[in-house]
């Protein structure tokens, strides 16, 4: 039941040059589903990745995050469903090293060579074995176009697998740049997706293409929110082949800049799909606060609304009790805001001024807009020129239920 | 369907020497429900209040804030539910004076020494001319012993009108406090229930009536949450008849200490009481964070847990789906928290250590504790010796229900 997101078609999404993917079915938490991604890059890639915040972050984020660090030449990455290897203390450390290493020797590299990543249950032993046993049939299936595989073999929650794919000319060449992401729920900032992969045949070095994937997770990941909760595992990475071919891409030039653009529509598409199908959503909500001293404290306000449980319930039942979202900007804590200069439109419709409801306001023109599956709300705080933008979904049953029945 | 919360006896509720309460059938929202509630106090009493934090708070509350600091004897107190008259703007501040003046004509006082408490839905404007009609029924009920009648005359979403007495013994005197409170959704600090009156017949000084009010609260209502929303409206005070007798009970004294240790322990009751009734819970949790640095990072831990929808959902499933325990204590905010120290307790039950699953934990333990109707969760930081505590509720179908269909 996601908001206006389709399943992709394959033909739609392009292979990226250098970079291969390959699935398999390792029953990881149930038999006879795909779980199991490889992504293979041929040598010479660079890869970025910016990771999840949460001071319980995931075992593979710890083992992903040490090889980055090491200055490895990155050759794969090895995503698992079906459990998140997180809160799992030495022990989680351990298997996923274990994974690493079965997935180097498939691809004859080293395990410092290898990225893990895990999604699904926490604080349950990662079934190793399966994975181990699996990997083969990953490598063997290694192909330059099976990304709408990929993206269906790292989603957990979500009801429609994510990708999305587009070329950009760049001189006299062709940059390709292909993306999949997963993620439902337990999704908020920093770090909003659960797992994210970006591919581009772009020739970048390593602290390029870690500028390029910043400036687009800035505009992408971290602006959205389904409940609020920062999860243990999130990772969005950016993987750039070179093949395209040429010289490398320098920060600054028209060149990177063109990719930079790229990069970022498509991590912006994922992440609007991420929100789209959050768990239970019936609308698309997108939260736009401007008039604000700083683009810090108008993000405090689009996320006070944005996770507003109240608010959320609200949309769910199309009820313009819009009084809501006057309160969540109340409490944001913006201590000195003075309510009088406030306005607040839902879509084109100015609902509140001078610190209360507009005459102006029908219930009845708040009610065509609450009606809508996409639904735009905008408060200018008239005391600065910073602006920022949150998209969200509503809160309805069948969050609860999902979230109820996750491990059933 | 409150957590372990029985309607009060009548019986139960001492009356107060010098106050007396009267409640009327107004209509404010529906006809023919008390909505209307008039606290009188004898010459010579003193009133503190604390207040929401919320800057679009209401109309009332900035009328009342306005008349306390004027230093005015206050004489009444009028309460209606059906109608916050927040977000309404001058209009708003008009209304709430005209209430204060109707109320003042009845009682014979100025309308400065009346405080207006409004609770409702917001952005609606306030049907003050029902409520000056129904002010000389509720001054014509003025009594004693009608408390039950007051705390039924303000609820809401409440389904159990919450109500609190006690005696102490001060010296060879005896001092009586009674409380009321309404609230059920849209709580959280600071100040967490929508509405609380607490009465006294012990004689107190203004200064020492606002400091035994800002004790009782810190360790009552700004302890619990049940969705993270705080409202526009709250607000809870402390009233004292000085009709026990005796000299005025000074702060540092032994006779001031046990009348302020009655006073939160009717507010800590009432507090609790308010989330037992939160909306749709089934389950009261008790979040205990022991070895922090400070409690207010304690709080910041305990909030995290506390507001988490998948920690709530969770309990409302009775699933113990523990791992989301560890993952809001990461997402918190500490970001020097070494995880490795920390442990986490259900109950009695060790659930985790060392940064991962308690290898003695076994999972029927959890869902032993998990399928009960009050459950604690207790995590130690191991980095000081600092504690707080949090109380809160489940996150279900019915909260959902609730607010989805709030204002049918």
């Amino acid at each position: 039941m996601a908001v206006n997101l389709a399943r992709p078609e394959a033909a739609s999404l392009h292979p990226v040059a250098g970079v291969r993917v390959g699935v398999a079915a390792a029953g990881i938490k149930k038999p006879g589903r795909k779980d199991l991604l490889l992504i293979a890059l041929d040598p010479g890639a660079t890869v970025a990745g910016v990771f999840t915040r949460n001071r319980f972050c995931a075992a593979p984020v710890l083992v992903a995050r040490e090889h980055l660090a090491s200055g490895s030449a990155i050759r794969a990455l090895v995503v698992n469903t079906g459990n998140a290897n997180a809160g799992t203390g030495d022990d989680g450390l351990a298997r996923a090293r274990k994974v690493c290493a079965a997935a180097a020797a498939q691809l004859g590299c080293r395990p410092v060579e290898v990225l893990p990543f895990s999604t699904g249950v926490i604080m349950e032993p990662l079934p190793v074995d399966r994975i181990v046993t699996g990997l083969p049939a990953a490598a063997a299936a290694l192909t330059a176009d099976a990304w709408l595989d990929a993206a269906e073999a790292i989603m957990t929650t979500d009801t429609v697998p994510k990708a999305r794919s587009a070329r950009v000319a760049v001189g006299r060449r062709t940059v390709t740049v292909t993306g999949i992401a997963k993620g439902a729920g337990m999704i908020r900032p920093d770090m909003a997706t659960m797992l994210g992969f970006i591919a581009t045949d772009a020739p970048l070095s390593t602290a390029g293409a870690q500028a390029m994937l910043a400036h687009a997770t800035d505009r992408s990941f971290n602006c959205i929110t389904v409940d609020g909760d920062t999860s243990t595992n999130d990772a969005l990475m950016l993987m750039a082949s070179g093949a395209a071919g040429g010289s490398t891409l320098e920060p600054g030039s028209l060149a990177f800049d063109a990719v930079r653009d790229t990069v970022t529509e498509i991590a912006a598409w994922l992440a609007q799909a991420i929100v789209r199908d959050g768990e239970g959503a019936t609308k698309f909500i997108t939260v736009r606060i401007e008039g604000g001293r700083s683009v810090e404290e108008c993000r405090r306000v689009a996320y006070a609304i944005a996770h507003s449980p109240l608010v959320k319930t609200a949309f769910f039942a199309s009820d313009p009790n819009l009084g809501r979202l006057l309160a969540a900007i109340g409490y944001a804590g913006l201590d000195d805001l003075d309510v009088a200069k406030v306005s607040l439109y839902l879509d084109d419709v100015l609902v509140a001024a001078n610190g209360g409801r507009h005459p102006a306001y029908r219930e009845e023109d708040g009610q065509r807009v609450m009606k809508q599956a996409e639904i735009s709300v905008r408060a200018v705080l008239g005391r600065g020129d910073a602006r920022a933008t949150v998209w969200t979904c509503d809160f309805s049953y069948d969050y609860v239920k999902i979230n109820a029945e996750y491990r059933t």
